[in-house]
């Protein structure tokens, strides 16, 4: 197999990102969004918002860290935030899936996406702690332009969010002060179960 | 209005990108293809392929140019390649979409967002070129990979085809290369008629 097919397999292969479909609703609340619609948005939040990250950031490397962080969910499925059984297996189907998944792609290039995976689950990287910001602010405007649906569906409470955000400030604060504006108005609002 | 709301209130609207509903399968073809779905995978095309265009291109660069190439479409529709009476007026909706869709963003973002808008439209630079063969290929890629369901609904001839693609090998020949052996392919089983 010539480089070129390894990396069209590739570029066939991650297609299958279209088909896992995440928790959240679009902001118009016709249907849930896909991760691949996810990852576009977050790519392209990357490039209007980098200016808000506490740290100066390699812009090009985040955006590329967005586009492939959920491309392990391709073999592992996309795990609820509040589903505590399914997360605790879900690091090992998601190790796996890397595994699989970034291995389609030539030595090299396998190697470099795999790594910035990596650095994006470990979250210690300027770039990781931004782009774990976009992925924890992004569905908090979709469910919030949906007028909650999400979280009403799922009895979510204010205390499960704000464990789940603990770091999302690490990032970007001003995208975080944002998020928790949001929150605030949707625990007011009954959207989010205030406990 | 803060800067950031600015920014923000662009974000929101640009979600209804994600109901802009392109003619083309995914590759398993369980249904059609959405616009931020088809951005996403030209993106990390972009990041996986840039060592293919033919000429050197600032990768970042055209990443957000793909990223943001079919925002217009939130107001003026995905108009069919084919259809040529679409076409006639697709000029003019699209102008209108960008003037009202990239004003949203605080000025200097308007103005950054619309103007590699107008260099993705004009094809002429290294990064639009190599751009517009993404937006070429892909769809290649995902009809061909789905049996090519939807050149056969809409009865799609050669000719045609080699005519949408007559300057899809100017941003890279290696691309251009490899989706015209997908397209005799699919002419040789009748995927595509061949006249």
């Amino acid at each position: 197999m010539t480089r070129l097919e390894q990396q069209i397999n590739f570029i066939i292969e991650v297609d299958k990102l279209k088909n896992i479909i995440r928790q959240n609703y679009l902001v118009d609340g016709s249907r849930k969004e896909d991760d691949a619609d996810h990852s576009w948005h977050l790519a392209l939040m990357c490039a209007i918002l980098s200016e808000h990250a506490n740290e100066k950031i390699d812009v090009l490397k985040t955006m590329v860290m967005v586009l492939i962080h959920d491309l392990v969910e391709i073999d592992a499925g996309d795990t609820y935030a509040y589903d505590s059984n399914a997360n605790v297996s879900k690091r090992e189907r998601e190790l796996e899936a890397a595994d699989r998944i970034f291995r389609l792609l030539p030595a090299d290039q396998a190697q470099e996406i795999r790594a910035l995976w990596d650095e994006f689950e470990e979250g210690r990287t300027p770039e990781a702690k931004f782009a774990v910001t976009l992925d924890k602010v992004q569905p908090l405007l979709l469910n919030s332009g949906s007028d909650g649906k999400s979280w009403k569906e799922h009895k979510v409470t204010l205390s499960q969010i704000l464990k789940r955000n603990e770091n999302t400030g690490e990032g970007s604060q001003a995208l975080w002060d944002y998020g928790y504006q949001l929150i605030q108005k949707n625990v007011d609002n009954n959207n989010i179960i205030n406990q």
